[in-house]
Order: structure tokens, then sequence, then C-alpha cells
């Protein structure tokens, strides 16, 4: 594999793909990606696969209008397009995860906003944009399989750390895989907990300072003490 | 078991019982059948054992009446005439699960329509009729006893993909048994995420066009990535 | 183990502690116990101990007002007097289950009454009392330490196969140990799914014939397909 | 580590990790503190890992101050100030948990009390304050740094023996780990069965003087039961 990415990237992402199965944020789909860390316009992507079950050897390079540039022939998934246009947009992204984690569906589809209401959730930023796929190109079969849909989308993630799909999922983004797999476990581990907590009444969520502040100190050496045990949690491998 | 069913047919019934239990869409009831590849009025079925358990041997050969063909006189599921009326009726479904999926029960026994809320949802259909053996029969202990009862739920789901059964589960037909797991799968998933969502606030469903193309979509590909994926996830057997 | 009772009533017993706590209805608390089968005046239930952890060797016997007659001295759970006093009160009861199964608790501190809403729970009866400790006897601990409140607590269960505790769980009886089991396992399952119908609006429950009707059928072959089922699902002990 | 602590407050406090995060009350974060039992003004406590990970030779001792004083330099959690000033406020407090435990925030951001609804639950006390941080010290990343914030969560607290703290967590005390363990693991499932309960409709918690009494029942026997019961329950480790 060392012809695709250093060493370090493609274990990182071969255990973002399997720790984020593993904690519930994907299931057989899904996928997460991380731009080339030498060549810009690149990144690296499973073919399609069933994230729990990727392997070094399932990892692809592709440029930034989706095309396989090396490891082999096998079939990307359907939307690369989202990996390859948040890149083009955003220069200071470095991993991109799309899921369709279970809670943050709800969000989705209602007008409730979904907000951090804990310090572990402020990491998915103050607002989270819904962007409906319907608004500009009517009814589709959800899934973004252009750059035009994908511009859109981007541009609806803005500057912003994750944007919901309406009837579909979200987008994650991050510096790097790790920031990105933290941040795709605690925006569904904040969206569970807000679901519970309007079962209760109105919620106080946090303050756009505060998010600011707890977003920047879990910046810090929480991902790698949250990296250790999620990694020690995956089951064995034979 | 050459003689009950092709070998790969045989390999797919089991590992559906499997999935199906292990993806929390069956527990010690409810069952999965195929209809013959080559002789259309035959279906394939466990006798009455929980799907956990199910291996290549207890399978047997039923008529579109639902008697015993071959695979020896082990006593049948109580309920294998919604299996025959099923296959009697609809000569493109080439499999039937029956479930008490628990996320899918407070549909029937209440005024919401379950409708697909994500893409993923989209293969069971814009509209799930819920049925009421009540209706016709009156009080009987739930169960689909006879061809009356059978052709009865049959004409409810008519066309259809799922029918929901008031006060004990639904059925889910496929066009084969790899699709009809998938379906039942994500209709367990998709009733869920409407759970949850109902908890917020009044809710958008995918339109029919949109279920429709989503549908058509994940009819595609999608399947062998969950089928690989969820075989994968199966505990040992020793 | 010969002297305290019959070799598959000491093993259905220690498969029932490990099946109730395997299937999430006891945890490191509550009990069960049978009637001795050709002793009527005595009972097998363990001593003190979590019941995923009981073996044979702990089990003990006692007579109806919960003293010990066989198995030793080590402490009995404070709650003896519950069983005692059902066996005292009902000669067709021969397996008792006292847990604090986590949905059945809502139902004994609201005015919403559990209700079986699909025929798997139709085992708990149709109509299922809550009993308050605190409207005889004021505060207390809420446990049952006594033959004046184990007799009040069978008062209130009366013919009936389920009573609830208001502020601790419930009392689950049958005909033997696997019946017990099973209802014990399907008035949680029930209770779960009500708790998630409710939160959708009003629920239609099975009526007092369906209701009937369905747990006679219950009665027969499924028991024993359930038993199979949950007993292979127990993880192995070294 | 026997320099550090006798061995059988080593062992419990490893072993207090692991229960905490197998039993769903702590993930990557959080951490549990044990007085050192002869010399009161020291504390000891694992330098900053996931719970699950922590061993014997994790564990440093620590002054009330939060300096630390033996098992080598490696960076003490960030919020060590919690213990420190619960140690220097209550005398009787022998062992601390901080958690996140999910179904405990949602009582944090809403105006909601949690209250204890059936027996188990009564050891978290007939009153749970709500301490928020923002009241005297405005917009923060919402962790406890400095002895002034530490001193202020304490004095919330008071004589109770759980706090929560709004948009985090919450503080768990007891006399011994053991204690404090059964205290975070039953305070985390009364709130989960009061945020069910509350859906239902109004719900009528313990009583003060129940409270009281079953508090002082569990104070008994029962927490060996239940720690026999969770170490059983830990995964093996290499």
């Amino acid at each position: 594999m060392s012809e695709l990415a250093p060493a370090q990237l493609v274990d990182d992402l071969v255990l973002a793909n399997r720790i984020l199965s593993n904690e519930g944020v994907l299931d057989a789909f899904g996928h997460v990606s991380a731009r080339h860390p030498t060549t810009a316009d690149r990144f690296v992507i499973s073919h399609t696969r069933a994230p729990e079950l990727v392997e070094a050897g399932d990892l692809q390079l592709l440029d930034l209008h989706g095309a396989r540039v090396a490891g082999g022939e096998r079939r990307s998934y359907e939307e690369v397009a989202i990996h390859a246009a948040v890149y083009r947009h955003r220069a200071d992204v470095g991993a991109v995860v799309h899921s369709h984690a279970p809670s943050v569906i709800p969000f989705g589809v209602t007008d409730v906003p979904l907000r951090p209401i804990y310090h572990m959730g402020s990491v998915i930023g103050h607002e989270i944009p819904v962007w409906d796929i319907a608004q500009r190109f009517g009814d589709t079969d959800l899934l973004v399989r252009d750059e035009k849909q994908a511009d859109d989308l981007a541009a609806a993630l803005g500057p912003r750390t994750v944007v919901l799909m309406r009837g579909h999922g979200c987008v994650v983004t991050g510096r790097d895989v790790r920031t990105a797999v933290f941040t795709a476990v605690y925006l569904e581990r904040n969206a569970t907990l807000l679901l519970a907590a309007r079962g209760l009444g109105a919620v106080r969520a946090l303050s756009d300072s505060e998010t600011r502040r707890a977003a920047a100190m879990l910046g810090g050496a929480a991902g790698e003490r949250a990296w250790e045990y999620w990694t020690r949690r995956l089951p064995r491998r034979d």
C-alpha cells in the first residue's frame, strides 16, 4: 500500500472504518476518506464495501473529481462526489465521514435543530444546517450523484463541521482522520441525548461561546485517549 | 439437501434465518421462506424451530397449500398459510419473511402510518397497509391459521412489499431471499427512526417518487454489500 | 443435589436464572423459584446470589414460611416471603419470578395500565394490577419482608398471572419454570413495545378474548421453541 | 504498587474503572478515585487514560490540591480538582466517580428533577441538585479546572450523594469504591427508567422516607452481590 499513501494514514483509515462501525455510526453503508497528506488534490477511500470489512488492500486513490488514480478498478462508492466536493471547497479539511448515524436522521426530517447539549457534543459546532436535495434537484433517489449536487451540499456545509442531509444522513469533516471520527461518534451520542432530553421538555443547549471553548479543549489530547479506547474495543480479526 | 432445493438457495435460506435473528428482526419466533426456483408451486421453509438455530437439515418443501412434500414429518410452523398464500397470489415474490420486529409493532396498534423517512427505508414502499384479523374473523388468537385468513391478509398486502398485522407483526416480501432480508432489516431500522422522530414533532417522509427512485437504486448492488456484512457479523457456529 | 429436587427441576431452575439474566429481565437482583414437584409445601430457590452466577449447588429447599429445610445455612434472599406467599395462596402455581425488569417499572409509577398489545404479550393476562406497599404499610424500604406484606401482595395478585409492585418491580407466576420464564421475558418485551407505542398516541390493546385465546395457544409448544433458543444464546461457562 | 496504596484498594479501583465502563456509565472519559485509607489527605486515581484500559500501574497518588505525590509524572486528568475538592469538603467520602452517564445528561439541561423512582434508585438520595458552572463563572469550556470552580461544585453537592453538572455530567460519592460504583450504576439505571416513565405521564417518585429506608437497606450486603456479578461480567483481559 506504500505507493498509495503513508502507512500511518492507511492504518488510521482502516481503523476509522472499523471504529465507526463498532461504535454504531456506520452499518453496511456510509464511508470515510482522508485527503492525501502531500498531494492535496487526491484522497484515499475504500472501493464499495461495508466499512466493517475494509482492509488496507481495499483503499484507492481518487482525484478531486472522484476519478480513480490508483488502487485498481474496483467500483467506487456511488457518492464519492461528496468527498471530492468537500476537499475542493475546504482546504482545511483532511478527512470526511458520510454516515446514516441513526440518532441523527430524526433531526433531518423534523424542524428541531440539532445542537450540542453537553461539552462532548461541542465538536459538532453551534449550528448544524440541514441540506435538502429536493430544494434544488426535485425528486431524486436521495443520493449525491454528481458535482452539481455535491457543490450544493458543500455550500450548505460552508465553513462548518457538520451538515445534515434530509432523509439521508450527514457529512462530518475534520482536520484529520482521528478528529473526524471523534466528531462523528459524538455527533451520534449528542443526538441520542438530545432525543431523550426533548422528551422531558425544553432543552438548554450550550451557548455559542461554550461550544467554541469546549470544542477547542477537546481538540487537544482527548482525541488520542478516545482513539486508544475505541481501537481496543474492536473485535479481533482472525 | 440437494433433492430439496439448489445448494445456493439452501445456503441463503439458512443464512437468512441467522442474519434476521442476529440483526434483531426475529427472536425465537417468526420465519423466512423461499419459493423453489424451478418448481414455482413449492416453497422451502424450516420445520418449527427458532430461526437462529435453523440448519440445512431443518428445511422442508411445502406446496402452496402448506402441505409437506419433502423433508420429513417434523411439525411445520403454525402459520405456513401466510407463506403459501403470498406465493399463490404473487407470482413476482420469491421469498417471504414473517416477523414480530419490535419497532414495527407500535405502528400496528396506533393510527400513525409507517412511512419511509430516509432512503434506506424506501425499500418498504410508500404505503404500508395494516391488516386487522378481527375485522373479518372477530376474536382469534391472532395467528393466521387457514387459507381464508391468509387470503384476506394477502389481499391487504395487494401488490405492495410489506403489510403490518395488528397486534401481531408483519409480512415482508421480496423477489429473492437476500432482497426480502434487506427489506425486513431496513423496515425495522426505519420504524425505529420514525419512533424517535415522532417524539420530536411532525415528520417529513420521503415522497412517493423519492421512495420509488431510492428503492430502485437500492435494488442494485447495495444488497450484496449488506449481505456480506451481515454474514460476517454472525456469531460462529462450532 | 438429588436429595433436594429432581435433576430436571434443578437443571431448569439454574437455566432459568441464567436465561432471565441474559435476556435482560434480571440483573444482580431478582430471583426465580420452583415448587417442589412432589412435596407441595416446599420450594427451591438459590441462596442470596446474582442470578447469572447461580449453580446447582446454590439451591436450597424452603418451606412455605420461608424457613430453610435443606441446602445449607447460606443466607436467603431478603424477599423469600414473596415466593412462599404465592405458593401458599395459589395451588396452581409451580414457579415464581420476582424481577425489576426495566420496561415494567414505569407502569408501576404512573397511571398507565400495562396491557398486552401483541399476541406474544398475551401470556401476561388482560389485567395487570399494581400493588402499592405504602397503601397498607406506609413508608418502608419497599421490600416485602414478612408474611403480612406478602399476603397482601398475593391478594393483589389474586388469580392473575402477573402483579406489578409500585416503585419496585413485579411478580410473575407460572405452572412450571419454563412457563414462568416465558411470561417474564414477554412481560418485559411487551412493556418495551407499549412504551414506544404510547409515544405515538392512543394504543389498541388485545381484547380480553384475544388475550385468552393467544395465551392458550402460546401455552403449547411455543415455550419449548423459546427455551431451546434462549438456552443456546447463553454465554459459555468455563 | 504496594508503596501507593493497599493491594485491596488498588484492585477495587482497577475493577471500578472496568466495571463502570462495561456497565455503560463511563466511555473514553470520566474517572473514579479513592481516598487513601490511612493518609486521609491523599487520593488515588489513574493518570489520563480511558477507564476501560486502566491497570494498577496507571494509578497515581495525589494530594488534596491535585498535585502528584507518587506514581510517576504522566499527565493527570484535567479535572482532578473535582476529586480533590470533594475529599477536602467531605470527610465521610472515600470514593468519587465523575461521569458523563448518558441517561443523566438530559436531567442537567431541562427543568425535570432527577428523583429515585424505584428502590434500587434510592441510593442517589431524594434530592439531586444541578450545578451550573455558568452561574458564577460565565462562559467556559465546561470543565472544572481550578479550586474555585471545584469548591463551588462541592458546595452545590453539600451533604448529598450526587450532584449533576449542567451540560457536562455528574459527580457521585460513596463511603468506599464499591459503594460509589453501586450508586453510579443505579443513578444511570434510575435515570433511564425515569426518562421512559415521563413519556407515559406524571410519575410518582419514592417519598423522602422511602428513599432513606431503601438506601439504608441497600447499604448492606446488596453491594457485594452486585460487585461479584459485575466483576464476572467483565470481558477477559489477555
